[in-house]
């Protein structure tokens, strides 16, 4: 299992006039958060994109539990537990104050940019996890 | 069943550097697309936030099968086939050009906006799917 | 002159906590009313790019005078002035029944893909506005 | 003169496919830069909401120079020369790896959210900036 965790404060433009975070910002969230995930093991997901591999999403599932609110800062804790090969699963939780406000998983996969057709994630990419213990 | 239809036409702010409408938008076209299916029947859901119930999503969960691209004329195809009471679910298909570019489910909870707690679906509401045979 | 006007209607994900539109969100629908404005005439901004020539904005300005609300169907008219040739500029006034919300300008310059740089705005582009009697 | 400066990294959702952040998004940079700058001197703008007062913008000026990029981490440098009374003034330069992208400036005015009209800047806000040399 990997685990990060990355904190995010809400922006005004990402309330809505219920004065919550709008449901469709929490994607932009969790792309941060992944991002920064992969970051901190020293992959960088724009140098992959360069590289000619980018990851579009093909699966994303929320459950909403809690409202955010403006200038809350929230943490975002990040989960990879299966091994990457042809896609990618990223579990995310939201939390504020202790509060878990909700739940994701995101199914990425790895696309050759001039193909456009799904390809195994790079060996250089794979090796970044290989101290992680995750199921293959 | 209650089914509905509503055109979206692609924004570039809605792009990303893939050149592919970014993933978390589409939260904003489903949106649309269950007020504008509301709005066929003569349901304006501004009309219900002002009478003191709002709906926020408690569950969104997204299947990208193709991407949609700058201009593109979108249909959306909301489906409703439970009789709303504490939660009302929408489903949702995108299409462009007769080709399925994703599928959605969202799930919804009538709340009180004085008491913030859950509610049952309004009887004036409830009564514009009368005629559509939804499942209880 | 030339003149065109086209109608957005607001969404929720467009307001934030005051129960207005964000400020930052009419940037997305004066782009829309241009596209739209362009493709009233026969000239479509997708075209255009694929073409080889994107026009980035350098320059806008926006003066806020009342709030658009969710829902809100607003009508947005737009004004071409001048004859594009490096640049191009657009006026917008949005309204929402009879008031006038906001008046914007924005100046769009033509450039090359391929190299970057600023180019003189296509030759069919500017027989597009040949009946608008533009200013030079 | 008062100058705060705050980073923001570009996310993946704020680009578009010209493979730039979309010129409507800088309005969140700034949006994100003027209530940091406040709170580096005491300032809460979500206290100030609470306590009754908001701050809607009236007026923006934008001149894109250059483009930001995917990842870009941003410096944004907040100034403010002149004592806010019922209006409140901010100029924002925005830089990557020392090159300036944009320069922009916001007019907000102070609104009294039950009678919404403008007010005067609260005293205890404008104490905030008694050491700061401000043009009245």
């Amino acid at each position: 299992m990997f685990e990060s965790e990355f904190k995010i404060r809400v922006r005004y433009s990402e309330t809505d006039q219920m004065g919550f975070v709008y449901y469709g910002n929490y994607a932009q969230y969790y792309e941060v958060a992944r991002v920064e995930a992969l970051r901190s093991i020293g992959a960088s997901y724009k140098e992959l994109e360069k590289s000619g591999i980018m990851m579009p999403v093909v699966q994303m599932n929320i459950c909403f539990k809690k409202p955010a609110h403006y200038d809350d800062e929230l943490i975002i804790k990040t989960k990879i537990s299966k091994k990457p090969d042809v896609k990618m699963q990223f579990y995310y939780e939201i939390y504020c104050d202790d509060n878990l406000l909700n739940t994701a998983e995101t199914i990425l996969v790895f696309v050759d940019k001039n193909t456009m057709r799904p390809c195994h994630c790079p060996e250089w990419f794979l090796d970044l996890f290989s101290g992680f213990n995750l199921l293959t």
